[in-house]
């Protein structure tokens, strides 16, 4: 049996505001409820969304912990009611709604997957967000199947080299956008089958011209703005164009006669909000579909750089500066 | 044997205009095609679309015939190569993709069905365009099952009314729009839980108040422009909207949050441009599911208003006044 302190280090920023509000904290270690686990954190995932709660445009879900951090691998040390104590000791990696940045978190044990010996801590605590959310959108809510073209902003993003590590994995071809040829080279060396660099040429233009005029299938898009009228363009007959942030902004103005000839659909979702027995749905299927690829060792997060907990504004600010290729980890002890 | 002459007459206009271009004048007979009957057309629908043809904004699309009408009714009198001769004097319904207009109409033969005694050939040749549709969008694109409320613009439209008709044989509540009380009370009588005169009333206001707040499953909606934003925030969560036309305009601006928080999905489709093939599966599924009611004389269609092939003109002239409530048919001798 572990010794599980009263109070831990935590991210838990007074106020909003740059990356210089995250200051490890003391506060007290979170007792597991019914049907959740307490992890000691080994390790924690950084995501978009965290930015976007640092600067206070993004608060926490009810219920949620101010800390942020969406996802988190450890071992487990207590277990609540109605849980297996057997999985005590056990390594997991978990979904959160928050409270990732801590040495210690409660998470659902139905958000929780197994730890497999082919990742690392800092591995496996990079894979739930962007699992969860690419596996959810394109995949069922955008249908990506085998054999479909599809288009993916921020390719060297955590979400972009998500989907082009499961996309090779589900028989996609993928084609992202990128910032820059050194981020393209990135992006198809970690396995798209075609990058564009946005800032160099229009990604209609260059979609229509790899397809050949046929457009893709699915785009997945987290730019919002007046990237959803051209995201159109891209699309295929039937095909399906999926919002999942809108970091240029929140409205978009559409071609309805497009989406009638086209019989294009657009939809979206937001995975934080969402029940916990949605989402214990999604880790069971995803348990099913992609955890044995990911024990098999084919599926690895791409790590850009790891951070120590006290360390956190540093990675904060390298998100901030867009330089990252792939995924940013707090590795915590 | 019916006798088949080599001409017949027909509504072909030179010109775009008015509903005076409507002139019947003589054309040839035209003959049935491998996989086609010839109709001797006893009465046709009269659409929306015929309008925006008349007017020069929706040309028929390639192959098909310049007469305008796309949906008939009446006796087959020839077939074309691989359709049983035993058809030949079968009254049967068809939807076409034009050619309605005349005394003669060629139709595939996978897009007739049967007109039972339950109908009279005015009350057949006013089904198939919008049983097509509304069954396509409301049911398969929409999704709209048993217990659904949808809300469906123009209730005493053409589509409105079937709108109203199908969903009350399948277990929806319907909410329609018109634009005066006294449409609202016609609506009323044809089945529609609720109706609202968008006139007098904000229709989002009024559909969270018939909801409870919980808003509805689905919107169809053929008015298009700022209706769509209205539309979606009518709508419940993984609500869907289906746009089958732009009556006051092809743009849209949506909010993406929205459609992310709610998990809304939007779509549309066309009906004319889809493939013989595609029309033949919906022609297939209607004879399956819809026409036991229609054969029981549980669904037949509001008619407003009868006219001769010589007055189609004032046939469009009505539709174009807005005054209708329910189909606006030919019968032609």
């Amino acid at each position: 049996m572990t010794d599980i302190p009263a109070t831990m280090q935590a991210i838990d920023p007074a106020s909003a505001g740059g990356p210089e509000v995250l200051v490890a904290v003391e506060r007290p270690v979170p007792v597991p409820g019914a049907g959740e686990v307490l992890i000691k954190v080994a390790a924690a995932g950084i995501n978009r969304p965290d930015v976007l709660q640092r600067k206070g445009m993004y608060p926490p879900p009810p219920g949620a912990p101010t800390i942020p951090g969406l996802e988190i691998a450890g071992e487990v040390v207590a277990v609540g009611a109605g849980v297996m104590p057997e999985l005590v000791g056990q390594p997991m990696c978990a979904l959160v709604a928050g409270g990732g940045y801590a040495q210690y978190c409660v998470a659902p044990v139905g958000q929780c997957l197994p730890v497999p010996a082919s990742l690392t801590m800092v591995e496996a605590a990079a894979l739930p967000e962007t699992l969860f959310t690419v596996w959810t959108n394109l995949f069922e809510r955008a249908y990506a199947a085998e054999g479909d073209t599809v288009l993916v902003h921020g390719g060297t993003s955590g979400i972009g080299t998500m989907a082009i590590a499961l996309g090779r994995l589900f028989g996609l071809t993928v084609i992202v956008t990128c910032g820059s040829d050194e981020k393209c080279t990135s992006a198809l060396e970690i396995g798209a089958a075609f990058a564009i660099n946005y800032n160099t040429h229009d990604f209609v233009a260059e979609v229509a011209r790899i397809t050949g005029g046929a457009g893709c299938a699915a785009v997945l898009d987290m730019v919002g703005g007046d990237y959803v009228p051209r995201n159109l363009q891209c699309l295929s007959e039937d095909g399906r164009h999926v919002s999942i942030a809108v970091l240029n902004g929140p409205k978009a103005e559409v071609f309805i006669p497009l989406i009638m000839m086209k019989r294009l659909t657009l939809t979206g979702s937001t995975l934080r909000a969402r029940s916990l027995s949605f989402k214990s749905l999604v880790a069971d299927e995803i348990a099913r579909t992609v955890w044995p690829h990911v024990e098999a060792g084919r599926l690895k997060p791409v790590i850009d750089s790891v951070y120590s907990l006290s360390d956190a504004r540093d990675a904060h600010a390298r998100m901030d500066s867009g330089a990252h290729v792939g995924k940013l980890v707090l590795e915590i002890t």
